[in-house]
């Protein structure tokens, strides 16, 4: 039996009939995890580690998907990581998950030994000197703990040649993606740009690179998510399926 | 009275009642030259320089669009710039032409006092080791005689601070392209992908780099060509007004 805490709640993930614990007060998940996780390629036999794991949604969803074991999550926030363990705990399912800061990552992990790393990091840049460091949803939207440098610099030295590296974030940061996946030879091979509506404006993008890949990219047609206010997609239906 | 040589043919831009003059054995201008002078915005006192100008359509158009009489163009290949010339001639308007390699643009023309480069360069990088380099079309299309990152450190060159970069693509390179605009300096600040048909995946990407931008991409809708064969969308029938 798990014991939930004040504000913890259970959320169905109509997948394969997992769950996760989420804390209100902290951050939760949204699209975009669930994008990425739709997007990102694991194999069962893979060794996968998701960068920035949060609660945990990234790994638990690639879980539901591939029912790969040799799953690791890592965040820097202590109570991420026990949410994460509950949530594993509830599903009865093995993942890995560890508390640790991923600019120090490589001293934990082994370098240049995994196939698969995902991430879905903190979307804005820390050009405002944002100072209130300690709360778990500032740690979540604002580089203020890590930047997008530290993420795929040790993404880069996670995986192995050939390796596959997965990342949610916002299209305005685009061209300093592609800039620093390629300083960290990661070579971007597959884009998807997500509009809300079809006449808005792409307010996501996944991003598909790998290590050492060769250049050539595919840009994929845009997903858009809402045919009307709460209506989705067909496609993104095919996504939440 | 212009005269035309074998093989050659004036064609009518349906602008401003400019017309080009093209050889049907050289390079011909097509849908990317006329989407990218659509995308540059290039005002009356501005200088600017087209490189790989090819038989001057993106200054003509420019020079319909703006009547700016500061515009340069830059092509290797002497026939190319002798029948740019005589648009030029054929239309009565003033445009610059220049038979120079750009890759010593920076010999012939001031250092960082433009305000807009524009180019159009060719799209296949030359990982096959293609020889044939005599041939305009093979110049056109492959880069035989300058690559990626000779176009751009020349408009780099070429651009005083603040100064605008339009540049038409494939999205296959958009990785290589980004990389090599913040290397030399000219930030990615539009975006903008264009489609075939609603249901085909982009096949040209428009970008607009500001030199010394400050990183923040805005990434407009997808322009799409055609609804049906030979029927132009909307959106695109606006371009060709």
């Amino acid at each position: 039996m798990i014991e939930l805490k004040k504000n913890e709640q259970i959320e169905d993930l109509h997948c394969e009939n997992y769950k996760i614990i989420q804390n209100k007060e902290m951050f939760c998940f949204g699209i975009d995890a669930v994008l990425l996780a739709n997007f990102a390629k694991v194999g069962f036999r893979d060794k996968a580690v998701d960068l920035c794991c949060g609660n945990g949604i990234i790994p638990i969803l690639l879980h539901a998907k591939s029912k790969c074991d040799n799953l690791i999550g890592v965040d820097i926030i202590e109570e991420n990581i026990f949410l994460a363990k509950k949530s594993c705990e509830l599903n009865n399912i093995k993942i890995n998950f560890i508390n640790a800061d991923l600019k120090n990552i490589t001293e934990i992990l082994e370098k240049q030994i995994y196939d698969v790393v995902t991430v879905n990091p903190p979307y804005m840049a820390n050009d405002t000197g944002l100072k209130n460091i300690k709360d778990a949803k500032t740690i979540a939207r604002h580089e203020v703990l890590c930047n997008l440098d530290d993420i795929i610099k040790n993404s880069s030295n996670l995986l192995k040649y050939g390796g596959k590296f997965y990342m949610v974030h916002r299209p305005n940061r685009l061209a300093e993606i592609f800039y620093t996946m390629k300083k960290y030879d990661i070579e971007p091979k597959l884009m998807q740009l997500v509009q809300p509506f079809k006449d808005k404006e792409p307010n996501i993008v996944l991003i598909e690179g790998i290590k050492n890949g060769k250049p050539n990219l595919i840009i994929k047609n845009n997903l858009i998510v809402y045919d009307d206010i709460n209506v989705y997609t067909k496609e993104m239906s095919k996504v939440y399926e």
